[in-house]
């Protein structure tokens, strides 16, 4: 089968066994396979991301550098064969979601981040029979690919336990935060506030259902969330507010969906007392904080990784019931011959949202 | 009347103007004064303290170093005049203790760290009425004056939100880590697992209330967690643990009552999955964190600050009930003439858990 194989450090196409079934396992062609973020990071940085995965204690993000990998986990995909020990519930031409992982003797493993899993950037790639989820009918493909990525968003989302009178506030507007956007209108938040430098992705971030959009160089967005967390007669400086007695503003929960060193504590200085960030961005540098603007503004943070298999099926049912507009995120599609340049086009925030990998192409 | 007073950068004696009750205040005599890590804090970077209350949008933390100040903000204090617009519910010669702090017509003022305010380090202090609690009769005047750093720890316990199941661990047993002990042990937690270096400290941990205490030079604080954590049967590699179906690790919550820079990150590090980490050391230096641990074991940070007025009273009454062994902790009286060794005394951990001082001596 044909790949973007990630081999010497960069990307070059090139044929590779087609992988087997395992017990329980199933064969799959892949249809269409988005490019994450994760992804452009592990091209740049894949040793160090393979130390820290060592340091933080995972035990299943192992990758062997000498050998070949194929990235790619993302994705939409048909069942072509059935392995050992299947209950062929699913038939063979069924479009299936999955989790990008597999289950073995020894453990879990990331598809598209192993040596022995081939990610959706190749042609075929091997899926536990157990996590298939038939991709609904009627549900374009290259929507369904998005069911991954919007994940994470929704993951976020649930884990910022929102009440009524949160005011969320998304701070960068990349698939990460479009997801959290994404996920928090179909949570019925409000207003959601979003912010980017990049006009385009502001463009995405209105598309995907944020009320309020600015651009950070122009206004600060935590000065605008307090606009909107106030309530009428609220007065900042009062006794009775400072007090705790008088109107109060309404609770903040920002999501930090940027993932680089500064923005954190760029958030403790910014958020409003008693804030939740919820840091989505993934952040794999060392980072700077001063832990007593937190302290003297009782923040919390909680960091959130991935999702559970329950919010993964339900933001597939979120696309295909039409709550997220999938669509327009779908930016660019191109066969493995494309990925490098994809790859080079996605470091730029004003063209593309998401580039879908068609490796049958 | 006399105090130790802060000038030029040290701790003087000398005599200055008894302070006069403004509207709604009282006049008190100060009975005993707790030294708290802040206020060593304070002695040798009052200017940054200034610099990081300013940055961080603090209304009320405002001092002109030109200028005297007497610290103390943990006492016990005899009424002796009321001021203008008193209702004098409670009369002179009546035991008190109140929150550290002053409402006037610019806002709320800390007492202690204050130009206008002078703290428990002098024989006077200006207290609101309104804020001021009866010590029960029986209480000692100086298990009295623990009410505040108790409520300190009681607030960090609150904002935990514990559950049965948590299994809470106290990193550093200086006085704000016995607090937390404190406070874990009354709302019923446990088994309570506490480390400290110091010998003198593991010692007070265990009068406190701590059922497992470590030295981190000797043992893992986070491997002992680990074990008590862990329900019978529990296998950390075993595929029914990683999927989530076998038997699971009781939930961490882990206290951080250090507050130098470093610790965080140590947590980061050695916090099970999922952890909930409880920050009450007050670090006010620049920080270094990985925030991908965090990501990757989704781990929750509660920065916390002070207490609520119901805690601060709750705090005097687990006092006066015998719910602390508070009399254990004073290990130490000066007049003001002793506070200046006794700061010195204050930076070993191994002498001292509480020195009070009595300004009347």
């Amino acid at each position: 089968m044909r790949a973007a194989i990630f081999r010497d450090g960069g990307l070059v196409v090139d044929t590779m066994d087609v992988p087997e079934p395992g017990d329980g396992q199933v064969l799959v062609k892949t249809l269409a396979c988005g490019i994450c973020g994760s992804d452009l990071h592990a091209l740049h940085h894949a040793q160090h991301m393979v130390d820290v995965a060592e340091r933080t204690g995972s035990k299943s993000f192992k990758m062997d550098l000498k050998r070949d990998i194929v990235f790619g986990h993302e994705f939409c995909a048909e069942i072509l064969d059935h392995g050992p020990g299947t209950q062929k519930t699913l038939k063979a031409g069924t479009r299936v979601c999955s989790m990008p992982l597999a289950l073995n003797a020894t453990g879990i493993e990331p598809v598209g981040y192993s040596n022995n899993l081939p990610g959706g950037y190749a042609e075929n790639m091997v899926l536990n029979e157990m996590l298939l989820l038939e991709v609904p009918n009627g549900l374009p493909t290259e929507q369904a690919a998005l069911t991954e990525p919007m994940a994470v968003g929704w993951h976020a989302v649930q884990k910022a336990n929102l009440t009524k009178e949160d005011v969320p506030l998304v701070i960068g507007c990349g698939p990460v935060g479009l997801a959290v956007i994404a996920g928090l209108k179909i949570a019925g938040a409000g207003p959601i506030i979003a912010a980017d430098f990049s006009p385009k992705r502001r463009k995405f971030a209105e598309m995907m259902g944020a009320d309020i959009v600015l651009d950070p160089a122009e206004t600060s967005p935590y000065k605008r969330w307090t606009e909107e967390a106030a309530p009428e007669g609220y007065d900042p400086d009062s006794m009775m507010t400072l007090l705790g007695l008088g109107p109060q503003l309404r609770p903040g929960v920002i999501f930090e969906c940027v993932g680089v060193p500064g923005i954190i504590q760029q958030m403790l200085e910014g958020a409003p007392k008693a804030a939740r960030i919820i840091v989505v961005g993934v952040c794999m540098e060392k980072d700077h904080i001063e832990p007593i603007f937190a302290i003297n503004k009782e923040l919390n943070l909680q960091f959130v990784l991935g999702y559970t298999p329950d919010e993964f099926a339900q933001s597939l049912h979120h696309l295909a019931e039409g709550k997220i507009e999938g669509e327009a995120l779908v930016t660019g599609k191109v066969g493995v011959e494309g990925v490098e340049q994809a790859f080079k086009d996605l470091a730029s925030p004003d063209v593309h949202a998401k580039i879908l990998v068609e490796p049958w192409r």
